[in-house]
């Protein structure tokens, strides 16, 4: 069914090791080998990691606390067996780097420079946050919620030590699916992941996702900080007003063929994952002719409504020779991803349709 | 929210280690610590294992073939690599082992001593057995399908060396969620798990998805293996008919609190999982008074209709001292657990209801 070199290279590629791929050792930034990815899953080893600051230090459970103040007419310090005392949820989410893609900005941009394996899938298990702050009693005037995570650093614009810290508006933090995870695919979650809790904000890129959580503060005016309003921005340097980086942008990525692929001339399935923070995703159209012709490819049961799901297209090549593959998506809201990036000063949301070059052979 | 000792005791149970509990080491079975699950998923280390023969020994992956024979236009024997370009498929599914709960039998029966951890959830990557059958062409005459595993050891009957062998009817067979899995929660299945490849059927018992396969034959006759029909049948001895173990009885596990807790006068989250094999769950309910008075538990979502759901109840207790903690689950089919097992000769499909008896303080 395939040539016995096809067989070699599918098990080795597939069965064997999947390591991250590391893209800076501090702090820790690594992508997950998303072109081994066997399943919806991706298990925490293969996860990518982002984080912002030094190393991943996780605060030991029995110290750590999650303090909730500010706008509230009760304070609360909770332990993490506090947490565990309360409703519990789960949900499958895909959280996706920001940054995803930054590498093949025209010109370049500074940050870390990921490729496209800054995006990943994990069951993500906890306390809704609306629940604590249900308990904690909004007061009256509040308009947004602080997160902080341990971590502490430098500040990219002015070298102040500072802490990670994003907010949410309110009615967003008050969504029930909006998690204080401590687990993740079933296990307490790990150093490089937030133990011993992260915020959960699904659908949206992960830096809204604040690792290794410890305070919460209701404010009564609009967050400001280096993270909120320096980072994480879209500024597009040609006269558009400067926006807020928010829900994943719809996108598809070529799990398989890998780029400089061996094809035998009968074809050979192409398939990867494709996922959009703002709605449903309505189609993902493949071409093999470098984005001339685009036919449908086939969807995979949507398990989660915040998680990829699986698209695959059994293709069947024209003619030996050179071939660019390309995937493009389109959600439900409109929204299709562009061929070209829609470049930004600080490289975020770049979801351009992905290019895979392979030869298929006699 | 929780006195310091409830504190203390809910970090150390749930975010502690949680190994599989040991049944027999040789061959290896051991159990699931489910009253540490956090979230829909096991982990792989913390999945239950079953094994009728000696040490769990992979085949090598480049060795290993995948023989289709019997009753089909075409025989085929497929490599892993094979089977990786094949369209993909996945899903989320409970499988609980047969012999479940077998512990709890009066008179006590032969075989595994399972407690309740005989029961875990994954999602299983692979292709469709249907994509495998429908390559080789099904003949005429075709009835079963049978499913042979590498492993072999000496029949629970006679001694004899045997491999171990299920079938299934082939419109069962034919279904396209059955799976031939090679990924369970986004990794190359483990040894212990059936490497390279298992057959997953979902909704059915354990003993129907055969690990370590290597074999499948399309039979015109009916299969009288061991395992098919000297095993797991439900055999009463009370004049019903000798009636084969299929899909998984409607049951619902108390993980939390565990037997022996001691709950604060405040109450607790009584909480645990719920599935059927059979039907979608109708419903959890919950006694506090060892089944005298009975209230409604909430459902948690439905992330797959193969998987188990989280069901969850705050519990006030009217008075302090002991209590004994009921879960009594029903299905759409009109199915509920039974109070007392419905004993049988080989202990299978005991799904009478959990009794967890607490201490409520002061």
């Amino acid at each position: 069914m395939a040539s016995a070199r096809a067989r070699r290279k599918g098990a080795a590629e597939l069965l064997g090791p999947a390591p991250l791929v590391v893209v800076s050792e501090r702090p820790f930034n690594a992508e997950s080998p998303y072109s081994q990815q066997l399943g919806l899953l991706t298990p925490v080893d293969r996860f990518y990691v982002r984080s912002h600051f030094g190393l991943n230090q996780a605060p030991g459970a029995e110290d750590w606390r999650l303090e909730v103040s500010g706008a509230v007419q009760q304070p609360l310090s909770l332990s993490l067996a506090d947490l565990l005392g309360l409703p519990a949820r789960s949900l499958i989410a895909t959280l996706e780097c920001a940054g995803n893609g930054r590498r093949y900005l025209e010109p370049p941009v500074p940050g870390e420079q990921w490729a496209l394996g800054a995006v990943s899938t994990a069951e993500w298990a906890g306390v809704s946050l609306s629940e604590v702050l249900a308990r904690a009693g909004i007061a009256a005037g509040a308009l947004e919620v602080l997160f902080a995570g341990v971590d502490r650093g430098p500040s990219p614009v002015d070298g102040a030590t500072i802490r990670f810290e994003r907010s949410l508006p309110l009615e967003q933090a008050l969504h029930p699916d909006v998690l204080l995870a401590y687990a993740m695919n079933g296990a307490p979650l790990t150093a490089d992941h937030g133990a011993p809790l992260r915020l959960v904000v699904p659908g949206w890129y992960g830096m809204a996702s604040v690792k290794w959580l410890c305070s919460i503060e209701v404010l009564r005016a609009p967050f400001r900080g280096v993270f909120q309003a320096d980072r994480y921005v879209y500024d597009f340097g040609d006269g558009r007003p400067v926006e807020p980086v928010t829900s994943m942008r719809v996108r598809a990525l070529i799990a398989q063929p890998t780029p400089g692929a061996r094809i035998p001339a009968s074809g050979a399935q192409v398939r990867g994952w494709v996922w959009s923070g703002a709605a449903p995703i309505a189609g993902v159209e493949v071409s093999d002719d470098g984005g001339e012709t685009w036919v449908q490819a086939e969807l995979g049961a949507r398990v989660s409504p915040y998680a990829w799901c699986a698209w695959q297209y059994r293709w069947r090549p024209s003619r030996p020779g050179a071939h660019t593959l390309l995937a493009r998506a389109r959600d439900a809201s409109g929204a299709a991803q562009p061929l070209a990036p829609d470049w930004n000063r600080l490289g975020y949301g770049n979801n351009a349709v992905q290019r895979v070059e392979v030869q298929v052979g006699e």
